[in-house]
Formats: structure tokens, C-alpha cells, sequence
């Protein structure tokens, strides 16, 4: 039985096959986001602590935390991206206690971030490309942790999904030759937009099904990118996830802010028996009818989690 | 390549594996609906009317047909339901150019059904009970129309998926004794309500893959009978559907006037590449729009067929 086990100081989050489905909140990372790359440039925290603390209310179980800013002042991230890294993990693991998942195309940052982080973060990521493996697996090996394992490589991100399975499994291949076991590696085996190849959805879920009967991995993915270019996003991602996770996906790099998404997870989980007598499913319904009461999502949700409701998953507390 | 093909005078629909899911509309049954019932019996046909034209515009692919009154005048639904399907049936089929969906437990009104209707109907259903299976095969064959098969047998109901996998399988070998190909079954595989067996949905994913690959037979299901007794049901349809067709279920019996379902379907029709190009999705869309400016589904779905977006799925018209 495949388990990615995750830790920050207080909390462990399991990736598994009989798990429910893992959340990793999205919203730390200033990528797109113009507004939150100035302020993290004036040193404006503020928008970081308001992302990591809705983000959990709202149900996410792990939040990535990504410092690429291009800095106006130092066009370099070699050089300004490290010290960011430790800056915004040090003040998101004093707010919340979920763990973390350090995400960066930097080395540099990876490992500030795994020096900075409390527990067993994952680390997000590696791919196929030879420099890549070089330069990340060593740090997989060194600091114990689970990856992500994108599966593009130096020829790119193919459209073929054999060359995608081929890719994932050769990165298993070469973290074996670390030590590194198949159930640290979780696969990314990459979504593309349905609007723009329309076997994009198939694919993945064929994809997520090798991945877990042949290779054992764990799997995860962006998933927002099957509903690019397309009008009512959140309806095609609302179906999405529910398909990905019936054909064995366990976690997902999402915006757990949005309630439609959610709900369709929360659902999917019940309909797995990922969700032990309902009480999840339960607790998330008192929290859309409150939405639907004219509460917003966060607000609602926090009020729940302070209640007791809503939180839904299975935790595990320190002893 | 399993197809069911069914016919009305002037349209095809088939059910199959390379197919947009098929949506049998559920409206026209008086069980469970006093008012309705109570309607029939004083002759008014005006909600048979309005469900059968909303139903067709927000997308039902077939019709189901159930005249299931008892009377109060006279209880022997041997004697009272034959003419009302008959009556029915001849409505509906003078209203909308959808193949029909003949369902009674009664044989003499599946037989009057099957004598009225015009195409090449839905027989709904057999079970694998020794009484039922002498009494409707026969009818199946003489009529050389396809038939909804339920797994349950003269034991009931049986919570284990392996003996109402069994119980399919022995339907469809009978129908073969009958003559009739595996390609005229539709298998329902019994969809329990996932508040009082947790195990429901994978039981029903697993059987519906089960059914596909094993026995080559097509598959539907009363799809909310998932929810039944939860909280937010349409939360718990809409991930369950999405689920189910990504598991390879073919069809459903569903209400198609309610848009989260219908939204479910039509986005896991996208993604299942059963959408060319994306077209339905998108003429969708612009019906959500529509409701979301407060305009009701069935009249914004009307308004779409109109002008001929927002139908969506395949048709073949009359050549």
C-alpha cells in the first residue's frame, strides 16, 4: 500500500491509496500574481499570511509555498529567491501547522527550503531532464523527503502519454539508484487543456491508473489546466477532479479557496468510502449552505473549522 | 464496439462506450408524485405535456415512460395502466422526436408500450427473477427492441456486488438462449445510497467496469439514488456522475431539468472526448449564463435549442 507520508512540526498528512484526497493549496506562489510579487519585493507580507490562513481554513491538508519573484532591483533568483523562500516558510509555518511543499525551479531555494522547514515537506519538484535529476535527487536523498516528478524531460513535454508514462518511469528508476523509494515519488503525469487537445482528460486518467497499478506512485497534478481557454471553468474542474481521483489520482496542487472544486473533492471522497460516516460531507454541507446564506467561502469555512464542523479528512494531532 | 441503438419515428440515439453519455429523462412517472398521479386518473395530461418538451430541451436524449397510476376508482394496475401507457406514450411521442423508454412492472402495459410506440424503443425492465425473465424476454425478442436488465433476482437485492455481477450475467446469457445480443442489454447494476453503505459508489464504478469489459454490455442507473438521505444531494450526483461515466457507465435515468447534474454530464462528456471540439460544452455555457442572470433552466435551455446552440450530444436527424 503506497504512502507519501508528510510532516510539519505537529501534523502528519498522508498521500495514499486509501486516503482521502490530498488538497495542496496553491495560492503562495507569485507567479501571475503581479500584485503579491511587489509586495513580497517591499517586504509586504501581508497577502501571504491571509493565503496560508484561508487556504487551511478552507480545507487545504498541505500548501505549497513558492518564492519565484523576479525582483525588479536583482534580476537574479539565484541570489534573491533563497532567502524569500526561508522568509515566507518561516512565517507560514508560524500561522498554520499543515505541512509544507516547496516548490522552485531554483536548487538554491529547494534547499533553503528544506533547511528552513519543520517536519517532512515535499519537495516540488523534479523532472526528467538529466540536470534536473542531477541536482534534486541528492537533495530528495539527503533530506528525506518525497518529491514531485514532473514527467517532462530534455525533449520537452511530449503529447504522446507513453513517452509521459516513459519519463515517470525512468525518474523512479533513477531515485531507486538514490535509495530513494517509489513511495516518496509522487507523478505529476501533467494535464493539458481539453480545449486545446481534446483527449487530454482520457489521458491523464489512463495515465493515473498505470502510474498507480504499474510503478505504485502516488500521483498529483495542477488541476486547473484541464479547463484552460474554456468558458465555466470551475464546472469542467468540477468534474475533473471526481474523474481523476475515481481513476486513482491522490492528490492535487489546486486553489482550495473556491467552493465549487471543493465540493466536487469532498464528494468524490464519500464516493470513494474516503470519508468515514459521512461526518466530512456533512460538516462542508453546513458550510455551502452558509455561503449560500451570503457567507463567504473563507469566512465561512474558518467559523466552521472554529467550531469544529467542517474540517473534514482524518487528522492525526500530536500524541 | 458496444451499441444500443435506439429509435424514435424520426431520430437515432445509441448508447455506447464511443457515445455521449445518455440521458433518459425521468419526469413522466406518477410513483411518488401525488399530484401527477391524482392528474392521470382525472384525464389532465397538461404536466405529462410540460415535462416531456422541458425534458427534450435541456437535453434528455430519451424519454422514460411510466404510467404507474393506481386508480382510486379501480386498483388493478393490470387493467388500468396498458391503456394510460398507451395514452401517454401517443402524448409524448406527438410532442418530442425522442426515442421512448417503456417502463412498467406490469407486462401487459410494457406490451401496449411496445405496441405504440413508434421506433425502436427502451423496454424497462427485466430482473433476473424466474417470473420476470419468462415473462419480458419473450417480449424483448418479439419486438427485437433492446431492455433495461436489473441485478436483482428472486433473493432480492444483494448488498454484494459479486451476486448482482452475477445475477447480470445470467440475465444476459438467458437473453442469448432468447436470441438477443449482449448489445440490447443495459445492465443496472443497483446504485445504493452511499449515506447507508459506504461502499456504494466504488461497488457501483467497479461493476460498471466489470460489465464493460467482462460482459460487453452497456449500463444505466436511477442516479440519485446515491444521495438518498444526505445533505447537498446534487453536490453528491454531480461528482458521482462524472464518476460513474469515467468508469465507463453508458447512461442514466436522471432528471434533466436540474443544471448541476446536467452541467456534471456535459463537462464529463468533454472530457471523456465525447464533446467535438468542445461545442456542447460551450453552447452550455451560455445556458448557465443565461439561468446565473435569473432566467430559469428549462426556459434558458429552450431558448438555446431555439436557436440551435445548447443542445449539445450527437443527433442524427431523419435522413
Amino acid at each position: 500500500m503506497t504512502r507519501t507520508v508528510l510532516e510539519s512540526k505537529s501534523k502528519t498528512v498522508v498521500i495514499g491509496f486509501d486516503e482521502p484526497f490530498c488538497i495542496i493549496g496553491e495560492r503562495i506562489n507569485p507567479t501571475g500574481r503581479k500584485k503579491l510579487a511587489a509586495e513580497l519585493e517591499a517586504g509586504d507580507f501581508s497577502t501571504v499570511e491571509k493565503d496560508a490562513l484561508e487556504q487551511v481554513a478552507c480545507g487545504a491538508m498541505v500548501l505549497d509555498v513558492n518564492a519565484g519573484v523576479v525582483y525588479n532591483s536583482n534580476p537574479d533568483p539565484n541570489i534573491t529567491e533563497p532567502p524569500l523562500m526561508e522568509k515566507v516558510i518561516g512565517l507560514v509555518q508560524g500561522l498554520v501547522d499543515v505541512p509544507l511543499c516547496i516548490d522552485s525551479s531554483v536548487p538554491g531555494a529547494l534547499e533553503k527550503g528544506l533547511e528552513t522547514a519543520e517536519g517532512r515537506p515535499l519537495l516540488n519538484s523534479v523532472t526528467g531532464e538529466e540536470e534536473r535529476l542531477e541536482a534534486i535527487l541528492p537533495l530528495v536523498k539527503k533530506y528525506n523527503v518525497p518529491v514531485v516528478a514532473i514527467s517532462n524531460d530534455d525533449t520537452g513535454i511530449s503529447e504522446d502519454p507513453e513517452v509521459r508514462f516513459a519519463v515517470a518511469k525512468k525518474i523512479v528508476e533513477r531515485a531507486a539508484d538514490f535509495g530513494i523509494p517509489a513511495h516518496d515519488i509522487v507523478v505529476d503525469p501533467l494535464v493539458m487543456p481539453v480545449g486545446a487537445m481534446a483527449t487530454a482528460g482520457r489521458q491523464v486518467f489512463d495515465l493515473v491508473r498505470r502510474l498507480r497499478d504499474d510503478l505504485g506512485v502516488n500521483t498529483t497534478c495542477g488541476a486547473s489546466n484541464i479547463s484552460f481557454g474554456l468558458p465555466n471553468r470551475h464546472g469542467v474542474n468540477a468534474a475533473f477532479l471526481p474523474m481523476a481521483i475515481g481513476a486513482g489520482m491522490t492528490s492535487a496542487i489546486m486553489n482550495p479557496v473556491r467552493p465549487v472544486e471543493m465540493e466536487a473533492v469532498r464528494a468524490a471522497n464519500l464516493l470513494m468510502n474516503h470519508d468515514a460516516n459521512g461526518s466530512a460531507w456533512i460538516g462542508f454541507a453546513r458550510v455551502l449552505e452558509a455561503v449560500q446564506g451570503g457567507e463567504g467561502f473563507a469566512a465561512a469555512s474558518q467559523a466552521a473549522a472554529a467550531s469544529g464542523a467542517g474540517r473534514g479528512g482524518r487528522r492525526r494531532r500530536r500524541a
